[in-house]
């Protein structure tokens, strides 16, 4: 029902909007309400609000916004200029907000805190994918994200021009050192998921080494090489043994100064835990006229 | 019923922690569960793992973490080496855990994404306490929380040494720009607060000049005056003014380079959104050994 | 979004409303719903309805009846003559309902019970409130409310004249005899409180001597005493010994015969937990027409 | 599993416990928590508590107040000294409590609102059927409940020796006048009655008159008839006419003064709506020792 | 709100539509939404779509397809050309829906889903009704529900013309076996029963041999017995002995081949589990035209 | 929790089974709760059950009885003879239980519902795996599940030793024909559900003519192609033609007639609807002895 404020090729789920809203605003409205606007908003009155980028970014989020005032308003207008995955510069007015004064204003923080932090992902998603253009990697994002908001985290990670890793433990197998040496090596790790999973699950294997490695290219079996940790040369290495056979994933010390260099290093994904567990939020405000 | 995890004096609501924690790994199990430990880790195998500080820091959320494992095996064994509020060195071990494998593995991101979130934002409070702790100002956080978190991140925020601000629109009035607007003025805005809450509400005004605050301290049924905005020669000017009457809290571009300027003009707090909205993730993690 | 049926200046969050109404409709149509009106009422009929008081008294809860008829035809027309806080003669119609006749015998009951119980709260509050209006005192409420309505119950107290006392454990600090003994004494107590809470969370303690209250009044750190179980002599020397220093709760023995001499010692706040744990149902009906 | 707290004969879901006790926990615990006893009560106190009566009743509500301590401290220990259903004399110990003292005292409120307020329906009950007890007249409830709290409330009317009505719109049929004005007559609509419902499911109906009580016993179908606002000689005919053949139920016009005339005229149930929407809390407290 | 899609004189909660469906549309969308559709569908891009029969059946849970549809856009038209319990013939259209073109095919599954499944309980039940028309025997339901979906069941076996025993454990009694054995006997079970349930509440008691039956009669207390497993000539025999003064009830070794015969026994319901846990979908499509 | 019930290699969320059987609890048990047990079976009484097998197939679900009993009586004794996926002869015990008589009856339906519903899935699934054990095809469930029980309905295909297929829209990518007309034809759709997507996502495409495979051979993209209502003749070019570059999925017209011959054609992988739309309960009973 947002569909045209989403950054498009993205699906965000209307239930994973209207249920991180709803919770953020009784979450925010509490037992008794907004006690301060209850006491000085004559009922009735209206207002008017711009949702206005105070520093430049990459916007994230509206759908999120618009619901958050429409919870509080069903008659709310909500006019956006902008739509998710736009670049704002500072003074950017990204959505026009009309309706009921007091749902504006209790709605207003709910509706910043969405936009804010979403928008601060999508806006360090962007630095990293500007600092790889020229390479033919992929800035991922991982499950390091906030706590209850993995779908609109993910969805942020998109706006900015960043790609998705797993959403979650269930939809595609990654094994990491625990599981090889439980298992009793790549080897048997390998069989095991491949024996497990249906055909439309992929299977992705983290290597420290370029041995690890080259055990997994000859077992065969995984889709995808987690190369954990290496230097760019041995990232290099990495890359040429794998002669394009399965896509290769970086990670580890990937930060702004240091992207570029991996991704020159041929792989085909960088993932950036960063992205979602520690991106300042983006500042917005609401100009808000009454 | 995690009281022995806490930061002494803040209280955390058993519901918040459970709630949050469930929720969080609900999301990443999804509909499948965790499909790689299914197919690599035998049924009835035993792991121990270290929940270990990376970089130096404040932890936080230990609690969330013990709940994390504890809901994918009820027997598990969770030993706290560090309590809530601890400093922490690279290298120190928060806590120690044993119990089933497969759960130890499944609630791994999950418990690190509430710990690292938490002792991030504890982190960052404690670096603005330190820069303040020659003052009387104390260091308060905002409702600029991550949608969904507040609670969590608002104890975080006790962790880190500082202190909260309103949890919501309902236990305090603050009085904005808009309300003194609509409501026709300081005077008429804060009668309407003082006879519509009851006696257990404090109110807070926003002033942006000290003619503002001069009419506030004329008024009276103010308890808190924030000052918005304001240079530190300005605030200066208004603790003289107040002498005393109200509290006064400072907000408007703190950071950590301004902020000990700010405590300095003799605020009572200083309001700082980015603890909660822009604290990176503290580097925590978990050396698992099966 | 009910705003118009609410006592003027108390903020009712929508959320409040929407879903004490669903649990109390899903409560009441079980399973198989209303198999009366199932087999008995044509699809398609319409009814038209009022709602009546057959007793005097004072209206509450307008909006939790409109929102049940909503909740089963979204297309019905609800009028409200009257709105909460509003004194009703018997005969009196507060609202007319008229659209799907199903669902207006469906959710008769449901409509009633809140309105009726909200009412009855209002109509017993506002009866207290009469005996002190010749006084500064204010009646107010209690935590001694029906277990899953608080919200609306405090509420309910704001339509009868009334006003709210804490809305929980967690908006302000009640300091209690067993807090005091525990903490080591008075003074012990309000400063572990003002340590350990926000600036803007209120401090409350009970005393059930004027000793005790002037170690309390010589202590600082209390924004209002509770005064347990005083006869109204001890209550006019308390009034005296603070001198307008704290805001002054009576509590204890309160009833319709008493309250008013209890008024008249000039304490500031008379608190009755029967306005919520006591209250008759105000006699509403609905005369329905179809 | 509250089995040994509660009236032998009635059960009591186990999930209408937890969950009406978690919500009302949440509800008052609200955000963070109990901040007077984080404050002042030190980590690791104990406490014990004495349930107790402060006025004269019937007890119901044991195990809710079990559950809400329970839900704070798992390890609580709960000893009761009554059981649900027992008559209470001022200073009857009904159960002692001991455990951790935070969690005693966070959970007071909620223990005492539940009790106090199904014990004060248990105790006006028991008043109802003491009065009748010479007679065969039982005394049951309506669905005029509080809303969320129907299926405790009507397990406290079995505590004070009443019985149940309907649970809700969908375990029994009730036709009304409007159900049979619209289905065309008492006829019709017991006939289509008949034809919607199943074979356990039983038909009752409200008649005002003779005339109609006449009908309904040559139409047949109802297994009930609801004599509405009858007066005595006018129920002792409707007793004389009936022969047997129906159930008989009064209803209208029932109070303590009222009820033993009603019940002489040998109707089988009278139905009082005031013993759940306006029996007055009995007073219970709790004396802690910590 | 869908009552024109439901068969007359079966109520079908509007909670329990809305709330399943929405279940089943998180269960389908998960966290990151429909990937395909949002890859391949061009927003704004609008579709039509056919409910259609590919078989013949009885049609049930239309108004599950259409809240499945609404639920994903609001101002999807849904027209219904058929309405539950009628007949369908392969080919025959049930509904057409216009509207959003990602929104019909994220939808198609879960409306599929839920109609196909309810209309094969529809055409089983109707089946079995079908096999007893010459006789006075109702083909009922029982508890062997899919865990989760029993109301939309129940409802299913009424579009088939099929009638609803109990809907849950609280609704009637149904004294078994174990129930005799641990009461002491039939009489005692019967007179337990008797007196702890509400004069609202049917009992039913299940025999086993033609003993019981007559201890059963003799003791009196029971509305219906369920004659379980009984072989067609002893069904005829505990027919003759009822002389009309219960309901009977026949259960055990009941399908399509010997239902007939069951019935022509002159028993009252002939209860079949396998209408609810054996129905095999109905196969219904859904043709979508972009 | 419940992994030593299940079948190995097969991860069930702990939270599915205990939500799953929650629901069905709450649903069973209404209102007033088992009100035959409580009228019946004295308190404090035991019982002893056995879950037997009535007829052969293969056992799904035990996790689910295990826990249905557990939360009406959590210190049930539930011992497991058997495990998920083990074959099952008529007389078979598959588990014995111990505790609360209450309980027992109260969780017995719901047991029930749980095992005979998914072992009769896992019956299924076995038949079809046992036709194709001679070829290299794997059994493949879809998403015609029953709305709700998604997960547990896989985890029992599993059981029997099918494979899994897409668990929801949003886990992989599976392009239908609409889809490929809105995006322009095979070579659009791929490349735009390539571009859409993360490394860790399959993509599928369903293709209904030998030129489609050829196309979709040829434009690269695909991990699998499903071949739509293909006769054997068909299936075998396809499968020469295909050379093993992609994986192979037969569906439409399978039933255990078929299903040799279609997998005799060299798919990899055949998908069988009926599995969880169809399936007959597995008569399985619970024998009580208290």
């Amino acid at each position: 029902m947002h569909s045209a404020l989403l950054v498009p090729g993205a699906f965000l789920s209307p239930f994973a909007v209207e249920d991180a809203v709803r919770r953020a605003l009784v979450e925010d409205l509490g037992r008794a309400g907004d006690i301060t606007s209850a006491a000085t908003i004559p009922e009735g009155k209206r207002a008017h609000a711009k949702l206005t980028a105070r520093k430049p970014g990459v916007l994230a989020g509206l759908a999120c916004a618009a619901e958050a005032f429409r919870q509080l308003d069903p008659a709310i207008e909500f006019r956006a200029n902008k739509r998710d995955g736009d670049p704002l510069q500072a003074g950017d007015i990204a959505a026009e907000i009309a309706g009921n004064a007091s749902a504006v204003l209790s709605a207003e923080r709910v509706a910043l805190n969405f936009t804010t932090h979403l928008s601060g992902i999508a806006t360090l998603t962007a630095a990293f994918v500007a600092k790889v253009k020229h390479t033919r990697a992929k800035i991922v994002c991982t499950r390091k994200t906030i706590p209850g908001l993995r779908a609109l985290e993910k969805y942020a990670v998109r706006c900015g021009g960043g790609m998705n890793h797993r959403f979650g433990l269930d939809d595609a197998v990654l094994i990491k050192d625990n599981h090889i040496a439980v298992a009793g090596g790549i080897n048997a790790a390998l069989k095991a998921a491949r024996a497990s999973v249906g055909h439309l699950v992929k299977v992705e294997i983290e290597v420290d080494s370029l041995d690890q490695l080259a055990e997994v290219l000859k077992t065969g079996g995984a889709d995808v090489a987690l190369l954990d940790n290496m230097d760019t040369a041995m990232l290099k290495r990495a890359v040429e043994m794998n002669a394009g056979k399965l896509a290769l994933e970086a990670s580890g010390g990937v930060n702004l100064d240091t992207v570029a260099a991996i991704a020159e290093t041929g792989v085909d994904m960088i993932s950036v835990g960063a992205l979602t567990h520690s991106a300042p939020a983006l500042d917005l405000g609401l100009d808000v006229e009454i």
